[in-house]
């Protein structure tokens, strides 16, 4: 059985052979290993790929071994230590409001088995996107933002993020700005994709601003969720060329490639536990 | 002999019909045409390439010939026409301050026909410069910033760029603020190398901000200087991919080749005559 | 009312102000204009936009004109021109094999109004393709190449091309290779992508090629179908970075944005009559 | 002190603790790893950066230290270890013909701290190269291979390269071909940077058949020479995008972007020591 190590912690001599030797000990073989120390904050982060012969309990028996095993190090107040199947598919939820390309392009990629996930819903404040849902027979709900207050709203939408139990949502171009205490209670677990090269253009109609500042290049950003408004840590990015004869219209049209493609690249990364998150900067293991 | 022919004024019909018509009756023949009409302000850009039989006064000749068979069009507050010999060779000043790589990259280009002008000096406020001008036989111009006032500084500077009766100065990472009357002076005829993706991380020390955001993509950008800081209409934009692994420092160097390249492209694309500025947006046919 | 005109024939002087002086004579007004001289073989490409007030009957006004008024040129033998309503949309069909993602990606941006086209069929060799087709709406046919010759499955193909009166086929990922009199038939009305950097890894599997030869970068091709297998004309090429890290099924999984991306382009260039052919390459006035 | 440690050997459980604690015996810490098992051949890759107090005298122990603990795996026909310090600084002999884009490139970027190596000596076929060499302080020699047979030219190259005893043979445009003998002599020790996005365009005048065959991109990749005219494993690749106008003079000059890029990058790759090759292929841990 296959699984992922995820350690984060200060850095200090002999991590590695620590982590390294427990493994050996517990009869597990490292067969894809990436490290990384900040040198900054020398601040060590650590993703292994273990293989174990047996089975399911292994799980339980390599966490508890390195958990003893690495005690002193995980007292530290940034230190994390996660252990987890390879195989394992989190619950995905996919949120939209009126455009479809991201929402069809997730869901297209998940169906040809590019995405490790189970998408457990469609949430949209827009009904036409249910037909979307119903091309990949995934169960769809219309939360309406028009005829209710937002607070009300977003009450429901947690709700259905609760009731689907998710690990993760995935803002695939949902228009509404989520309340500051539901982003903090899915923290690190709510990724969005913003229509910008980040940190130009945030906020409303980008395009329109990239249009009108004459860049030569639009761009699309994958970043998680953060109280400050399309500040969070960023994913991935990607980048389009454009000239003078492109309409905000048309920045839109040719924009959504570089949408799509940050959008499934990040969510791939984070699915594969390929992402830490510390302050405002990620480390990716790719 | 061959010309460039730059038009632009508010559209109305029937333009591109007269002005073929006066080449023809000229004598000319049109080479390469571009066009185009911004569908938001209705205004014309037209770009031609000409070919005429015979020499040198045929330039005064079809000059005369379109400003008066277009003097109704021309009499547009906007309106402007340019004809000059395509094989025109731009006198250009470069200006740079510590960092030398645009600067010898502009410098071996046009040493291997890239770029088609002149380079008539190098300015700098940093003495090492002296020996990269020496590379290319450039006359070089230290002039001290550090050991006079600013104002007086600018005034050497100007008095140089005067002195050489320079067509265009680049500013390849030249890192002292330019006042605005000298901006104005030069207006559209000062080309500035910015190390940021602009507008992110407009000012000082954009690659520190950049580590800072955490981005995926550092950029550069080529635009001409305005009042304004980092703010000038852009001409070109190029991005490279960065890893969590890049310190400030990494950023600097890896940004290095996308600063030469947006600059180079920039640079060769004024002097061949194919931006045309407009508010704060170019129209460049390439 | 709004016209393309697309004219190339051998160069010579004056052709541009002949153009321009029937088109204003005809009471049309050039609203966007491209044109290019091919240094090597003279030959003269143009694709003008023109408006004309007033309706239906103005094309074949505007036709006649330009065929009386360029008889001369256009006798020559290489000569052709074409005048066609910029709001036509094309009559496309699809084809497809086992892969879905080309398919559902142009489907998906057609339903999105990226593509000026009216797809009226999906023909396929694999009966599963047959749920998208009915996503999108679109008549789907079944062609079986297991149970019957391949002559016989491909006159079937080309009854059913006929039936629906197509302007151009699509090859998206369709993996059975056509007989010639049929690519002769269709000629310039075809359209194929193929999933690598042409010309490397022409044929079969070019990733288990790609993967084999230990490229760093993985690519896409759209080009026009000709009698010699993936060496027909090109339209748009794009490329993706891979790693030694990716088997050659990573490389099928990362290349599918290079092939969506690349057909896309090529197909809207191509519906929007920007592309000229002459010998094996292309003229795109993009 | 830093070392880098690189270990390349069949794959079997347990590699990576074994190393982890051999290092961590010798009293060193692994400030960065990367490691890869190829699923095709189960080859085992790894590059460590380990920290060892104290001086000189610790690399040999760390060495031996490494060498006896690994001998069984070391045994293996396809087995190898290199412990060197960090700091190391190859000595680098580059070459060049008549162009010499790649070969300023290479002195400016070197120059500017950029490349960790001592570069000892030009070596040219075109003498006017050495005003180059002059501007970087590099001693210079012409190696005439118009007034003698190509066998004896070759001899001299041979010579000069034993006698400045290089590590590392930079073909930064060297266009004459060398000798199986030396090729063999040099494996693994010498690098190319070829015109085209190879497997296309092998051989002579790559741009003009890329123009030939009409392709979108043109590209440049860095390899390791071999026998077989560039077929050599991969280090980098890279492209740019082109259109119908460039000429063949064109693509010249728009490919010494990426000649110079896909060059600085491979080559900096291998002076790091990030580079592991096995059969046709490279791993790369960057």
């Amino acid at each position: 059985m296959k699984f992922r190590l995820l350690l984060s912690c200060p850095d200090r001599p002999g991590i590695v052979a620590e982590v390294s030797q427990l493994i050996a000990n517990s009869g597990g073989n490292v067969v894809a290993a990436a490290q990384f120390t900040d040198p900054i904050s020398q601040h060590f982060f650590m993703r292994y790929e273990v293989e174990v012969e047996g089975a399911f309990e292994e799980e339980y028996k390599l966490r508890t071994t390195l958990e003893q095993g690495l005690a002193g190090l995980l007292r530290a107040p940034e230190a994390s230590l996660v252990v987890c199947p390879a195989e394992s598919r989190p619950k995905v939820a996919l949120m939209a409001s009126k455009a479809s390309h991201c929402l069809v392009d997730v869901l297209q990629r998940w169906r040809t088995n590019e995405l490790p996930c189970d998408i457990v819903c469609v949430i949209a404040n827009h009904p036409h996107i249910e037909e979307y849902a119903g091309w990949f027979k995934v169960p769809f709900h219309h939360v309406d933002f028009s005829e209710q207050d937002k607070a009300s709203a977003f009450g429901d939408v947690d709700a259905l993020l609760d009731q689907y139990d998710v690990d993760l949502t995935v803002l695939a171009r949902f228009m509404q700005v989520f309340p500051d205490h539901l982003v903090a209670k899915r923290a690190g677990h709510m990724i969005n994709i913003h229509h910008s090269f980040l940190p130009s253009f945030m906020g409303a109609r980008p395009y329109e601003q990239a249009h009108k500042r004459g860049v030569k290049l639009v761009g699309a950003t994958c970043h998680y969720v953060t109280a400050d408004l399309d500040q969070g840590p960023i994913i991935d990015q990607k980048v389009t060329r454009i000239s003078h004869r492109d309409t905000p219209a048309d920045l839109r049209m040719k924009g959504r490639m570089s949408e799509k493609e940050a959008l499934a690249r990040g969510l791939k990364l984070h699915l594969e536990d390929r992402v830490f998150v510390r302050g405002n900067r990620t480390v990716i293991f790719d």
